[in-house]
């Protein structure tokens, strides 16, 4: 006869070996390898909580730490791959597959193991994609979570940075699978309870906090010029002319400006109310001026930012907060409102080509995708109109009778036409592809589609593919804003003038907008010290950030 | 200045006005109406939980009974628009306003309420798609829940049927709302955490159970054969071809019988473990013997399903059970599992036109959504390939760079050519177009857009939609399979012959099927009796499924 509750066994078993090691349910940090070299066996799917911004450092370098005769060949399907840790598990044979999303600080490091075998890869992901597996096909057995403190019945308080815990430890209790969480403290009562304690097995007392990243602080001091610009062309060209309201910003300097301009420029213009009201967003210090200034009516977050916490809790009808006062955060949610709720997504990358597809692979760094796919991809199953929507869809298909015409999420790129270090963004081909024939990938990694990008930003203009009407048009289009890189000088330019008289190219000039008025004047604050002062001092910036 | 905490000091206030109803947080029944009345403002977006199967009927029936003088312009944003209740507060000018996705038994009325001008409907969503609008632009401000135990701390037990609540409450509460949750008792300790008490504010004593429609069971005594030679055509056609494993079925006759086929047929073709092993689905009885039978290695459910839960608690290796034992199910986490994680998604429709595209509306029934849509639409966020998607997109689109290819999801129709009351399933014009007319909405009311579907399947064969390469090919490859309907007879019968040559178009007889053997005698349980039979008696039918 069949026994079908196998896993529920096997788990009550590792739950009983672990006692050893606790006190009821709480472990000293000490004993922290010691659990898991009873708790995990070999080739065990293994979460290791971890993204672009909360790290569960301790238990991540536990799990370095135990002894691969114990623990060997685990499959890790976690978020990020961001500490030293998350691979020192692959060098030291602890694990030796892989699905994840996201390995920006670790995009060197990835793209060598990978090269060299180290790592047996699955799949890069989207975060809601690996969530999605979660519950299909890569069901954690193990997950190792982070907390601010938990009681001794293991319920978890995660304070502002809740991010994926729900959701993983959702997938793994549920399914027969243990929970640890390091916490930074044992308390005697949570401030709230963020996860239930019988959905966690066991509590191991860091007695420090976990590590957060500050991934999505921008400096004001650092925004250039030709940054300024492109945000002036972002707000008049596609903010304004769509009327966008619900929307998501990527991380970097381009969207940043566009955040300090809002107060500034897009109340010169009228804008305040019409654009850019509602939001999928991570407290970007950046935004303060415009809360402050009365244009955001609530956001959402996947995470929360550090410094930020005194402010949001100040500002409660804005952010989603907890009966404890600070912010709820919640990352699968927040990449599901980004993916059906908005009607834009902005950001910007490495490579475009001159189909449109974008990527932020190197040959040599492999980033991952984090959530910027999901979100800038165009949501196929969304059923509700709005005006932004419906006239994107209306651009890309003339034609088509209007109630069978549905809408389009606009998929905006923006970016000067040459980066950093003077690298052009604009490329005849993504490095991605000669990576995945070296890695051996059924498919390059590529950030964003040609098919749903809606429109790329330069600082030399707008190009709207949504009315190209062909390859060769779409082609030219993009050439026609790649300014003085080689795929900009290869445009066709009596082409890429008619492009431009449809409006399918607009310079700042057809926007009223003279390059010469994009000036640092314009930013709403232009230092992360005018940031805190729009804050009312309730912005707290890491010390990395102050210089005053 | 500007106050910030607007929204939580009116919180407050309400709850302080409620609390005159309440002994702590516990409500008496009898108080519900008057609760509401204090709690609840003009005006106030409400969701009363509700879906396709579990309701909140106690809190639904009290809202339709306030004083309109002191509630009314409700703006209602909820999943399902299911009991008389829900229509009630329209009547009663309570509510104005609707945002919803699913409203299968109400569609008559429904349909007569949105003509007549007494509901102001916003839109039609996905389940999916309206939780995602919960964190953006339509947060309740009042969330009215359902569970089956709490304590006196407002921790909610939901048992199997968890379904949308944590979602609902995870927007309501967190934003400044207030939640109320009708429970079946109170009890000292609920058995496990499903809803932690701080995010609840008031608990009713509904003093029986909450409704729950079994809205998935079918009765395998009442599918035909012409439903089993579909059936048939799928698992060689398509589920075989693919090797699809991770999937999610529809609700209909057609797919049930493809789940009792699995371990006949499917066994016979020697596929167990092959296709079918990971699935997004509610706990249908139908695939009772397929579990039994080994070829099920997990499921995550959006709901449970009423008699399934004896048999659940003692599969918990393939079911996500609770420390309780019974089911978690989760809607947020099974939609975006069926939307991210799986390769195919098959269901049945009412209407489908030339080009493709599909429709559960009828000029006087709007059934609404619910899940299909999201999960009958290609993920283009999606980045991790299966063999199934890589092979779907490279049927579509040939001539593309291999690593610049993305996969697609396999969406399939499947039905008769006449449907019920001999209705023929293959039309012209889709009624939902006359609908949008009538109730000038931007869009047509479609299910399934053409883009979107892949293979169509009805008892003359599979049409095969990624290999057609004209809109031409694509209309002839539909009529080419819609038998003696109207479209069906107005074929190009050489044009069809040479789809058919290619492959676009498959007959039974092309994939070794002789329609002959499409024969009740196959199904592996022929009766509910059967199948609880299959479950060792653990599967326990409601009454109305009983008849022996």
């Amino acid at each position: 006869m069949t026994d079908w509750t196998r896993e529920r066994e096997a788990r009550d078993a590792r739950i009983a070996a672990g006692r050893a090691f606790a006190d009821g349910k709480v472990v000293a940090r000490e004993s922290a390898k010691a659990l898991l070299e009873v708790i995990i066996r070999p080739g065990d799917r293994v979460c290791l909580e971890g993204d672009n911004q909360k790290q569960a450092d301790l238990l991540a370098e536990a799990l370095a730490r135990v002894d691969p005769d114990k623990v060997h060949d685990l499959h890790m399907v976690q978020s990020g791959i961001v500490l030293p840790a998350h691979l020192d598990v692959f060098d030291r044979k602890i694990a030796r597959r892989l699905d994840y999303a996201y390995s920006g600080p670790q995009a060197g490091r990835i793209a060598k193991m990978l090269f060299g075998g180290q790592i047996a890869l699955g799949a890069v992901h989207t975060y809601l994609e690996l969530f999605a597996r979660y519950f299909v096909d890569l069901t954690p057995q193990v997950a190792l979570i982070a907390a601010v403190s938990a009681d001794r019945e293991g319920n978890l308080y995660t304070g502002p940075n809740t991010e994926d815990t729900p959701t993983v430890v959702e997938a793994t209790t549920f399914k027969n699978g243990l929970v640890v969480a390091q916490v930074n403290e044992i308390v005697d009562r949570v401030p709230r309870v963020d996860i239930p304690g019988d959905r966690v097995h066991f509590v191991v007392d860091a007695r420090k906090p976990f590590y957060v990243e500050p991934l999505f602080t921008r400096d004001p001091g650092a925004i250039t010029e030709t940054q300024i610009l492109t945000a002036m062309l972002a707000i008049r060209g596609i903010y304004a002319e769509y009327g966008v309201q619900r929307l998501n910003h990527g991380i970097g300097f381009n969207t940043a400006a566009i955040e300090l301009l809002l107060p500034t420029y897009g109340e010169r213009l009228g804008l305040k109310g019409k654009i850019a009201t509602r939001w999928a967003l991570n407290p970007h210090p950046t935004l303060i001026p415009a809360i402050e200034s009365g244009w955001v009516q609530q956001i959402h977050c996947f995470g929360s930012e550090v410094g930020m916490d005194d402010y949001i809790r100040a500002r409660s009808d804005i952010f989603f907060t907890g009966p404890d006062g600070s912010l709820r955060s919640n990352r699968a949610f927040c990449q599901t409102a980004g993916l059906y709720a908005c009607d834009m997504f902005i950001g910007s990358t490495l490579q475009i080509d001159l189909e449109g597809h974008s990527s932020t692979v190197t040959t040599s760094r492999i980033a991952g995708f984090g959530g910027a796919p999901n979100m800038g991809s165009d949501a196929r199953g969304r059923r509700h109109p709005s005006a932004a929507w419906l006239q994107a869809g209306r651009e890309a298909d003339p034609d088509r009778a209007p109630a069978l015409r549905r809408g389009r999420k606009l998929v905006v790129q923006i970016g000067e036409t040459f980066g950093e270090k003077n690298v052009p963004l604009f490329v005849e081909q993504l490095d991605a592809l000669a990576l995945a024939e070296k890695l051996d990938l059924d498919l390059a990694p590529v950030m964003v589609y040609a098919d749903d990008v809606t429109h790329i930003v330069t600082e030399e203009g707008i190009a709207n593919l949504l009315l190209c009407r062909s390859r060769d048009e779409r082609e030219q289009a993009i050439r026609g804003v790649a300014g003085y890189t080689d795929v900009g000088r290869g445009r066709d330019a009596g082409m890429v003038r008619r492009l431009r008289e449809r409006g399918v190219i607009r310079r700042p000039e057809d926007l009223d907008i003279d390059p010469l008025d994009a000036d640092r004047s314009m930013l709403a604050a232009r230092s992360i010290k005018e940031l805190v002062q729009w804050s009312g001092g309730l912005y707290r910036p890491p010390s990395q950030f102050r210089n005053w």
